[in-house]
């Protein structure tokens, strides 16, 4: 077999079998394809596409290059969330907690921000204490006993995925659905759950601005899990504006245990009683929609979703008492309101400047091995749909220098104050 | 500017201006660019083309990417050729001299053979003492007091396109129009012509199978030659057999020879005729193609032509007595014929078959370092249209081996006779 003829067989847009994808994907991983070779294929795929059988061929090859974890036992159906990624979107906290709390096992794997992103594994560690690196069987366990865990990966998962993706953010194949799903898909199948609700970001501030773009890389999404075995839904979800009020580290844990304890803002309590109402019904534990969500308020009402969320950090050595002091987490020395230059709707609040507002207070990453700082970010007092009179604080900024002007800039530039607005709807289409 | 950014507009079919293309070549020379992100380019200009100004434009920078000769000294209007290339296509031989007997300075600058193609340098070398490594000084001045000179490239032309054909060979990125006219005329343009003649092969045994994708690439040759102030035009004409009779190289100067004397076989006598035709016509020698075509008849018939031959082959060295005496040249030991093992008419010779078969006998390259036996060959007594008795000679094999079964079988399955099939036509369309 030749690259070259695998090149050539999907630039002509025909379908490669699954010896030719393995045949790729090996090469990449033993790196016995060269990377202009490598980056041929991606730019053909971009154009042509690829059938759902070569994504789930794919995706398997991917997966099947690194390390998997086998959760088999664990007992019950082990039921795990993915996110396309926005600002503000602390919703995995909250969201695991309230699951495990329904007695579904919920085995996460995160990953840390970058850029305008935050990430569950960096907000967690503004907790003193919490170990997100822990071993596969350390893992097991805790998942087997307290029903939830958030960790990083543990071992070296789809290799050639990283490769593949390392190349397509330099040769212009980013935004190709096949190769987004694959990649994402990869590394859940790899993770070991049985089923997966994802919950796929649609706005500006999501990778994927539109909704019919958002509705064509959900349906490749669930089409993948589907096609390798796996129970997999998506929720296409809005992103046109920052989720809930909090962004920054710390600030993303207080807003998550406010949630746990019946508080918190509406939208983020809607999606994770949204999210978490399929996987309940995935995970059995409920026939329909109505029912797991009845389950899901009622684990919160009892204060058992705030016990798994206590639980896991316990057991992962974080201190616990952040449940009920929020200042035991760094905090920022200044905490400095922005307001509003005119009366009138908030029209717009462009999610991603806002993560690029929040990164440079240092509560982001510009490169990978950038240090955080947890106790800086963001509090939104008003969103959109919301009046605001001048003078009226727009939001908080809470951070550790005076010297904030470019942000506040930025910040400014990227609030509009309209005549009228319309609240965005949080919820945009089921796909399963 | 940044090369992601370059890939990223014509991706989503955006016009590259003259900045962008330069950056992009000049990134290709000084191996700024990575191959991964060169390649990923060549695929996006193979799905989203080129518009004629980004032609020209990139056709100029690989152009620029190398030296270049300068022939103004040379007095006249200098005219080139140039072949999209085929079987036993030995015509730049009796060209460069029909068309140099007019007056015309001929500075032709030609390359050696590669798989079932043969070379200009190659044929000519069969000539004992010939030298086609001249200097650049030689050759001006050897085409100044002669009028034409045939040689090899002299200096580093276009390596930008040297390192791009390269990708492209191993990304499936060749047969693209605007990247194959780039390519070609970058290297013409470079060699210093006024004007230039193209004959864009079409059929079986030609780069462009079709005629329709035969006529885009000759209009997009001569949309760039005149876009950069070039006169330019081309010829379609056929290679859905061999040209002429004699393919090998001693074989093929022979045969050149034979037209230059007024003889030789018609379909070679045609296309000289009407290649020079139009060459003299852009040359200014005849205000139009019927004048040029007697005047090329006069210089064949009194013998100029001939002289011409025999002025360039003194010129470089080469021993001038092969014009009255073929035999000087390497001979093969055996000719082997091949008989025909059924009666009928000639339906199909397939010259990439035949150039393969040639190949195999010695006379043709399978690595560029592969050393060439000159004597070898095949000579063919019938072409297409043309009966045959069963048993009669369908060809001659000149070969230094009596072991070539598996040649006369590649033959044998790569000439079909039929009831009944109409000669091709030798020129299909002009493009100016």
């Amino acid at each position: 077999m030749r690259m070259v003829d695998i090149i050539d067989k999907k630039r002509n847009g025909g379908e490669l079998n699954k010896e030719e994808l393995q045949f790729f994907v090996n090469g990449v991983s033993d790196q016995t394809i060269p990377d202009y070779q490598i980056s041929a294929l991606l730019m053909a795929i971009y154009f042509q596409d690829m059938t759902d059988q070569e994504r789930a061929n794919l995706t398997m090859e991917m997966m099947k290059s690194g390390e998997h974890l086998d959760l088999s036992e664990i007992p019950g159906v082990k039921v795990d969330k993915h996110s396309t990624g926005g600002v503000g979107d602390k919703i995995s906290l909250p969201l695991a907690a309230v699951v495990a709390a329904t007695g579904i096992p919920v085995p996460m794997i995160s990953g840390r921000g970058l850029g305008h992103t935050g990430g569950t594994l960096d907000k967690l560690e503004a907790i003193p204490g919490y170990q997100v690196e822990i071993s596969e069987k350390a893992f097991i366990d805790q998942v087997a006993k307290e029903k939830l865990a958030i960790i990083g990966a543990t071992g070296d998962i789809a290799p050639a995925d990283k490769k593949i993706y390392s190349l397509r953010d330099v040769t212009d194949t980013v935004d190709s659905i096949p190769l987004i799903a694959s990649s994402i898909m990869s590394k859940k199948i790899a993770s070991g759950t049985d089923a997966l609700v994802i919950d796929v970001k649609t706005g500006s501030g999501a990778f994927m601005k539109t909704l019919d773009d958002s509705i064509s890389l959900a349906k490749a999404l669930v089409e993948i899990g589907k096609g390798v075995g796996m129970q997999c839904m998506a929720v296409i979800s809005d992103m046109n504006q920052p989720l809930g009020t909090k962004i920054g580290n710390s600030l993303e844990i207080e807003e998550s245990i406010d949630i746990l304890k019946g508080q918190g803002p509406e939208d983020v309590r809607e999606l994770v009683l949204t999210l978490g109402s399929y996987m309940v019904v995935l995970g059995g534990k409920a026939q329909e929609f109505s029912e797991a969500r009845a389950l899901l308020e009622e684990v919160i009402a009892s204060g058992k979703a705030l016990d798994r969320f206590r639980a896991m950090i316990k057991a992962q050595g974080g201190d616990e008492r952040v449940i009920e002091d929020y200042k035991i987490m760094p905090q920022a020395k200044y905490k400095i309101e922005l307001p509003a230059k005119t009366s009138g709707v908030v029209a717009s609040i462009k999610a991603d400047e806002i993560g690029i507002a929040s990164m440079m207070l240092g509560g982001g990453r510009q490169k990978a091995e950038d240090a955080l700082d947890y106790s800086v970010g963001i509090e939104l007092h008003k969103k959109i749909g919301d009046k605001v009179e001048k003078g009226e604080s727009l939001l908080t900024i809470y951070s550790n220098s005076e010297a904030i002007d470019s942000t506040k800039n930025l910040l400014y530039q990227n609030i509009e104050i309209a005549d009228s607005a319309q609240k965005p709807q949080m919820i945009y289409q089921i796909i399963d």
